[in-house]
């Protein structure tokens, strides 16, 4: 299905949302409309954006009845101009009507993630920084938040606990410092992992150093400490930007990006998403 | 646990979140921090809003760890001032750092549907009309969504296809006018729910007042308009107004609340969700 | 699949269903029958009914191998005789012989709720009074349950707790009185519901047709108050008559449609099932 | 939890019945009812029968609040008397309103079981006659009519496909004769199993015994040759009689089991289920 | 899909297997190997045994992508060679690196299975005994485990706890006694099942014989002590020889078998598998 | 739970495992032990080895009955000799015998994992090189097989496709080389993982390192090759041997460590394990 769901994984996600809002029947449409009745529509854009998500638009209404024909005219990661019409789709009546509203959430939640990340990624071009997300994602859907996120031109941090080190206070605190913890988890995660050190002071930031840290995360550092940083680090590890990057205008980011930082990583682009207008228009 | 969603429902989804995000085990805590270490924390709001939410993190923690004292500060609904203590939690260190980002993740979602509900119930305070939320929500997450934007003062439109008749465009197409289509469904629907009939002008509303609907939704009418519909309606139904009630000002929703309009259905409410900045500070 | 349950759920009700069944095989036929040996057979009813559920044993039996050929001869709701063939089938002995039983206890049980749900609409054909459900269903089934109520000629009381509001005793003392307790309904719940009352004498009946309740159940009244609480009801609101209705004749049953009561509940319809007698006679 | 399912396997059960039944919430409820109000009540025997399921209704309570109260008065199995108190509840009311429901349709349905099953065992009391259940169970709930057979006082035949081997006309067709689909069953199946055939002549019968079966069904015979079948086998296999035995009479079936035959199977134990009546009084 | 097992459930089994590895993507092919690049491979064995398991591998494949093309050179239960090709497979590049270790894991294990118990029902070729597994099976497997026993030429003792009977000490202590326990299970096991008894002593076998026994199992009896078992059964029961078979030569099995037994239950088949060398060859 | 499984997962797993034994119920203990009866039993090493999986035995019972009071006298990874009482369990007979057999299967196969990683991680002892796992585990219990990994003395290589980066020779012909497939990997990757390259000579390993891989595998090399390998990489990556490590003596296998790898992964810990022989003697 998508790179980051298996289909067998998208159907059950797509039948728990579908699940969630026909519950025992469409009780308007079964009451008004024949059961062989057949209609058409397009998807069309209301506003200007990244597309993404269709696929599961088309795997929901297959769910409902596999006669449906579903037509995408862009792909996942196009941008999109506001009255385009970005698919089709036609079939028996009862069942798209019934599969609308699950395909439509998921499109424009997926495309709005899309479209704030391409405008992040727009922001810092031309620099060396690329945007990537965090673990801050909509509970159900970190696979498609993440997979929207590539879509919009954006990388993945880590998937979540399990593909990752990335050291905070607290872990630094319990193992007796950073040097400690770096070593630790040298011995005890899987060697395909990195480790990375999140850093709040120059100090720290040797200390990662020395303890020989994949990469560091600045946290919340002021411009001129994250250019220091930048410098100090001397491309023995990837630095990391990371607090409060979805507060920040367009030329704040690029700033951000111009201090010479590998990633800056947004907690924004998948917790505070805001859906992109797209509608179904029935013919 | 919500009024929303059962306990064993609530579970079914935080578990299948802690597992999207721990998979198999948070490498970085076991490595770094021993087995039986303590901790502690308190839930700080970095921002203003209404709070919801907090007894989903409390059981995220009790499904990792049962020995975790969670204890909140502040109830579901509860407006919140930047830099309040909302809730406090110790116990298991490996634990507690598991189960963190599920908890705020969740936390910081509904709590920022809970508060920009209260902000469009405030903006039309003592106007006759009730904000209402749509099916617009998070795939998988209706439950809470609606159970938000209950918490933040507004009232929950039909939960899904299932408990509600909407009859729409293509609903009066296909039974051949709007006189048939409630007919149809006041036939086959059960006599539990209400018929409720979209309209877009004065014509049709009068068609569907005479149909006998016991709904009628104006959808995107200039003030005038609805003015006039409120007029024509005259009590012999509920009137609500909708279509794109999400990107007007405070003001201007007044204004449609002040046209006598009985419920104003905002999709933004739940779609184009920015979450409440609420972090977890351990001491 | 049918109209009160998604294709994808019916599939998980008949796996769960066939699992039960067949556990780790069908010892009897891998024994005994050559796994390519080929099969026919006729469903035949056994006894006069209303048919229902021929979808479901179609679906049975194509779950365990798509290439089985089934072809149904009456359809949802058809009234059949004693020796209609309803059905036939063939394909792959093996897969026929392990998806038989299931199918037809599914068959059977829902074509029982038709048929008795059918007898109960002929008892008041010609009054005003239509036979509805209850929740009264099988645990597991009520999708299917109310669905065959529907094949049968009946009408569907609520789903369920989330899709009508109901109040009964209960609700009225905890909200102190039958005016507050109708108020907090309206307030609380989806507008799109409409608000039921028990009641149990004319006085009650009163009250709850001032506190402008949608619908009043007369619960367990003689036929004289029946006759009395229609005349005070006068059309404002909806009438329902309940109580121990499964145990009348269909005299008496008549004898209360003709009280001039809107509808008339029926908990037997669906927990006191006799499965119709259909049989499949391989050739 | 009962002999026939786990604990676990019975929550999942119940859980599924609670959640098609609550779906999104008792609206009735959370409008009308304090969350913190009690309320207490009895279950009381509108009829005679035998109960079976207290334990389910115990749990389905507990899954929603542990808080809540309920004490059994009679046990699994026990005749009641109309009238009898047959358990108490207690506690919170919106958690007990909305799980009543589930409990009673559990309850009602599982007693049904017993009570006709207890009926059919004592037609037959004094003689060597066993009334054993079949196959024709409701979807779903596999383990519950079985364990409400026993509580009845009946035997269970096999389980499913897969723990009995049950020759019928199909396999012997296929298997090119009774004695060689027996020796198939013998090399193939399990040893733990018993191989059981169909018989509908005493042609057949003699054949099957001469083939080694360990029980033979006699399928719709008359008395005469059932007696005369009996004689034949004189002990050498058991002897099971079969064939709308639900229909028969008490003195009819008295008959059969005069005959001489070992067990009586009826599938109307299970497919034809008249709820036993018992009422949830709330005081 | 297996005798042992549905399609259905095999699907859910393999799905379960494929996110176990798969989870959010195959980072590596995602990353180097074009959306619609093809590839083909041909299974080669590299050892000899019993192959057991292609259709799993076919249908792994299938769950990831339909258009993959999977052509079995060989069917289970046969033996194969080393060098052998024994099956072949092409179409989507992303699809099959996805799915191929899933796919051998289960081929290599349950070839493994198969490929031991062909061992042991060489080793007592000619005599009367007959290898069978038991319930010492890979948790979650079960069903692949016994139909792998199959595919090696051996048979199957019970499933599980459900479709057999087997008297152990504590079931006779807890009786009082052999024929107390015996007559128990007769009355309250389906009369489907066989009663086995598990003995030690000549002693206790006589015990169970004049209990009426179906089965008894020798546990850990010496050979002379077996003989003497075999002539006091007489043909009176079936005889099963057990305890650590699995650690005996071939010679000392067959030792076992000569004694007379009907049967020579081994847990090792399926507690101690090694994996049969197979391996894909891309071209 | 273990590291590496969630305690909802874990019970997940459990229930699976046993309602796969279970089924309808243990129907030997049910007809011969009474409800209440009480037993208590001792598990005892029939072999040396290296223990793991006792919560999971624990966990077990405790889901059949939460009164059952399991005692372990030994931790994970504790070597344990011939003879050694592990554990105590005592409480409901039913109950035990019912989760006897599950609890047993894991821990003999877990602790067979164990045992073996500790052989290999010996025979390495006191070299530089790290004995570790590879993805050839059994289906479903991956999270068990590498924690019994972990608790021998081993450390895990990725746990799947999804958190570590392996380039294999389809990849790199895929991309057009070992230099365009490492940097397609770095692009698109998260960049919490590193980037292993399997080789098969010393100019691929040239290439490898050129090109930035942070590990190298070096596969089925002989030992001299071996060496050579390990000065060429001269600590500018890790480096890994691998091929059929699992047939080779402790011997081949130290010789392997000394030619200075890193790390040795073998497929056999977890492919082909022989389980630890461990029973339950009751008193």
């Amino acid at each position: 299905m998508l790179e980051t769901i298996s289909a067998f994984e998208a159907d059950r996600l797509l039948q728990s949302a579908l699940a969630e809002d026909i519950g025992m029947g469409d009780i308007t449409s079964i009451s008004t409309v024949a059961p062989d009745r057949q209609i058409s529509g397009r998807y069309i854009a209301k506003e200007a954006g990244v597309l993404c998500g269709l696929a599961l638009v088309a795997r929901a209404f297959a769910l409902l009845d596999p006669a449906i024909a579903f037509a995408p005219l862009a792909e996942d990661g196009d941008p999109i101009a506001k009255g385009d019409v970005i698919a089709t789709v036609s079939g028996n009546a009862r069942a798209i009507l019934m599969g609308e509203r699950v395909g439509l959430n998921l499109l424009q939640h997926m495309s709005g993630v899309a479209t704030q990340t391409a405008r992040a990624v727009a922001a810092v071009a031309g620099t060396g920084a690329k945007i990537v997300d965090t673990r801050k994602t909509t509970p159900g859907l970190r696979a498609l938040d993440k997979y929207a996120v590539r879509a919009g031109g954006g990388g993945n941090h880590r998937f979540g606990l399990f593909d990752g080190v990335l050291i905070k206070d607290n872990h630094i605190v319990a193992a007796g410092g950073i040097a400690a913890a770096v070593a630790a988890a040298r011995k005890r995660a899987p060697h395909s992992l990195k480790v990375e050190v999140e850093v709040e002071t120059l100090e720290q930031l040797r200390e990662a150093l020395n303890a020989g840290a994949d990469i560091v995360m600045l946290d919340n550092m002021p411009l001129d400490m994250m250019r220091e940083a930048v410098r100090c680090v001397h491309g023995r590890a990837l630095v990391e930007a990371s607090g409060n990057m979805g507060d920040k205008t367009d030329a704040e980011l690029r700033a951000v990006a111009e201090t010479g930082v590998d990633l800056i990583s947004i907690g924004a682009l998948t917790h505070s998403v805001r859906a992109l207008d797209i509608s179904l228009k029935f013919s």
